[in-house]
């Protein structure tokens, strides 16, 4: 073992790494047993801090003498370097990789299916529409029980869609629309209801806000929400803080919930540890609930088991495998599951964009011209140094941002792929390509904005009060 | 340190068992490393299981490397002997004293004050009336803060009483109308709103039940509560199943309670463990957040911060006070308590009655016959075996549980004090002092049971219909 050890702790695995705190506090132990000089002992010591804090830094988890690291869906993509380690869970997730996160190896991890040729030809069949751009091209790339939801929609079995946010400030990104641009689609092409979980008593159990000041940011939200284009009356949009106070069915299901859930389950899938509060340790219950419909007496006319569809990010993936668990033993439905990848920072595709760094992202209230600038300013560049080597080598679009968030608002297929193309050819500099991405968000935000001053604050109450849907079962 | 783990455990303090637990394991390590006989290694390893299973029957938790034993509202008698040490928590109430638990050492422990002659004074003195016999006759015993809601209640500022049942059988023993007695008179002579927490959630989460058998036991408990004369017109009744969903303000304080409560600190006052599941891990937020006002904005017309008064008994005692540690961190007043004893088993006073034994006790069902042959049969007599001896050395009215009874439901101070003496000088005999209660209680059950029949369906439906008290602030 080194003297120092930070020199090589990057390379081992956290169990490894939990070994070398075992053994760093039994020496520590010792030492101290045979009243070793007091220097020795407080290097000891020292070491045994440093090895803790790698050890969280790396599993998330504080050090617990006799617990081994737990299923923390850390994702080693094939060597043991942690700079190679992928980490996702519903509140970080990072990865050193420019080109994102590694999927397969997450849908390998998560048990989760491809959403392959066959599923999103399926798709096109039962709903006689072109597939979306996201299912085109991956965006939406793993689901669960997709399969089934057709089986029943085929014959004459319909669903509902279930998807939500949490409002953790004012200011929304494009990032967080991708969610809900495609459960608008999913709710035209297969004419179904929604409901939108706005979860503020999480951002208040997480963030260090009131409950009045979460509640704001849900209201806020919901209306960037709504200016996505949702039917009225096919969409029920609820705050928790609101709504649980208002439904006969939705706390039911969460205490059910909450009876069929250990804390060393929730410890496993999301690391919670004994310091965190009752609040979190309970919550994932209160995102698990919205799946069974007997949640929404009012919207469903009292008409329990229909089945759930949840389109979501990959991140949020942890919460519904719980509820899948739990569903047979509480005599409710699985729910099915449309995953997305994450939506890059104009930094680069290694983290989740931030709601915070205003830079992070494009954000739905910005201008024309901080658009521009941002893209211009931040967006990460497959591109090479100097045009000559543009020109020679070509870009690479796998970590160019600016290509990323075409993919992912750009309709025109032929166009995109003309784009690529051009850019990996390096016969289109990475300045040219900026200016398609300023031209092509530029407008949809501008109509973003202006839809969004259309929704009043009587729209909002109306999509947030809880009452029948135009929809029989 | 002995060969045999187990002949001296029975002596150990939980603190000593750990550290024999922690020494255990490093004996085992130890010796694994020092590659020891095969069946050296399996002996020490047997003993270190023993010493696992003694630390959890004496603490209620695993043994956790690292984390001595908790505050566990553990009970010593003044010995080390385990038959000597009251535990009380509430769930489990265990004395092998059959003078029952030794409530002066349990006000030392949970910090509280006792009800001391002043104090009683001072209520009589404030509401003009003479004290219940439950104080009277050190029944209602202990206290938190009851001081400063008489400092108020003089200064013409009023507060609310808070109390509650877990519906887990529709049966009552006479031993549940306890805390329900003694609030009716409180609500009388102090003239104050009352709320009454019918927590069928928690007996859905911790007892083999469904939600609406819970709901149901909770109606039919409501009806048994109502028939001890509650006013109408100031009293509010709920079931958590129910009115969680119909409040506005109650999951709001119970989500800011839970944002202020770690697993670290439920683990402490509740022994919870990594296995128990999340529903019982937050329930205590559920029942803390009755105890302000604004969980109740229909009852109080939205006033908030009115003082909140808990009369119940002392296992309740870990709820209140984590309530009365959040309180002032989420901007609410702390709530007074007023403690009652634990009522005794027709068997002794070692253990609280169970609804699940209908031996146990008297039900707020049985029939003067049945009442009789209880009492005849099992009620734990402090009489001497022969009437000779009876005659000569007089009974024991400190175990006698017919006694026990009488203090609780005779009225007339004068008659037990003759009762007491007359049964101690051995005058009176074992079936003498029987015969006194079964015709005391008698009459009250039947007078119960007549108006328990006048509470309709339309009846518990006002009580629990969530509305404004005829009360100002």
């Amino acid at each position: 073992m080194a003297d120092n050890p930070n020199c090589d702790l990057k390379s081992l695995s956290p169990l490894q790494l939990f070994q070398r705190v075992t053994e760093q506090g039994e020496k520590v132990r010792a030492l101290k047993a045979g009243k070793a000089p007091k220097d020795e002992i407080d290097a000891a010591v020292r070491m045994l801090l440093s090895l803790k804090l790698s050890y969280k830094a790396t599993t998330g988890q504080d050090y617990q003498a006799g617990l081994p690291p737990k299923d923390l869906v850390l994702i080693n993509n094939g060597t043991n370097k942690e700079e190679d380690e992928d980490f996702v869970d519903p509140w970080t997730v990072q990865t050193s990789n420019a080109k994102g996160v590694d999927y397969d190896k997450l849908i390998v991890r998560f048990g989760s299916s491809k959403i392959d040729t066959d599923l999103i030809n399926r798709i096109e069949r039962a709903t006689g529409q072109k597939p979306h751009r996201f299912l085109r091209r991956g965006i939406f790339f793993s689901h669960r029980d997709m399969d089934q939801i057709l089986d029943a929609y085929e014959n004459k079995k319909s669903f509902y869609l279930y998807t939500g946010r949490g409002p953790s400030s004012q200011a929304m990104h494009v990032g967080h629309l991708i969610p809900f641009i495609f459960t608008k689609w999913l709710q035209e092409v297969f004419d179904v209801p929604l409901i939108i979980q706005l979860t503020d008593d999480e951002k208040y159990l997480w963030k260090d806000l009131t409950t009045e000041k979460a509640y704001e940011y849900a209201r806020e939200n919901a209306k960037d929400i709504i200016a996505c284009g949702f039917d009225i009356n096919k969409t029920f949009i609820f705050s928790d803080l609101d709504y649980l106070g208002t439904s006969t069915g939705f706390y039911k299901n969460i205490v059910k919930v909450q009876k069929h859930v250990t804390f060393n389950q929730v410890k496993g899938i999301f690391g919670f540890t004994d310091s965190d509060c009752i609040g979190k340790i309970s919550f994932p219950a209160i995102q698990a609930a919205p799946s069974f419909s007997s949640s929404f007496p009012q919207i469903f006319n009292g008409k329990e088991n229909i089945q759930c569809l949840i389109p979501c990010a990959i991140d949020q993936d942890p919460y519904f495998r719980m509820t899948r668990d739990v569903a047979p033993r509480i005599g409710q439905p699985k729910p099915a599951l449309l995953h997305s990848v994450f939506f890059p920072a104009l930094q680069g595709a290694q983290t989740k964009m931030s709601a915070s760094d205003p830079n992070s992202s494009i954000f739905l209230t910005d201008t024309p011209k901080q658009i521009k600038t941002k893209i211009n300013k931040h967006a990460f560049s497959g591109g090479r140094d100097t045009i000559e080597e543009h020109r020679k080598y070509g870009g690479n679009c796998d970590v160019d941002v600016s290509f990323m968030y075409l993919t992912f608002f750009l309709e025109d297929d032929d166009r995109l792929e003309q784009l690529k193309q051009a850019y990996t050819s390096g016969e289109l500099l990475t300045g040219e390509l900026k200016k398609v991405l300023i031209e092509t968000l530029q407008p949809l935000i501008a109509a973003h904005q202006e839809r969004r001053k259309q929704v009043t604050d009587e729209i909002v109450k109306q999509f947030m009060t809880p009452r029948k849907l135009a929809f029989e079962f």
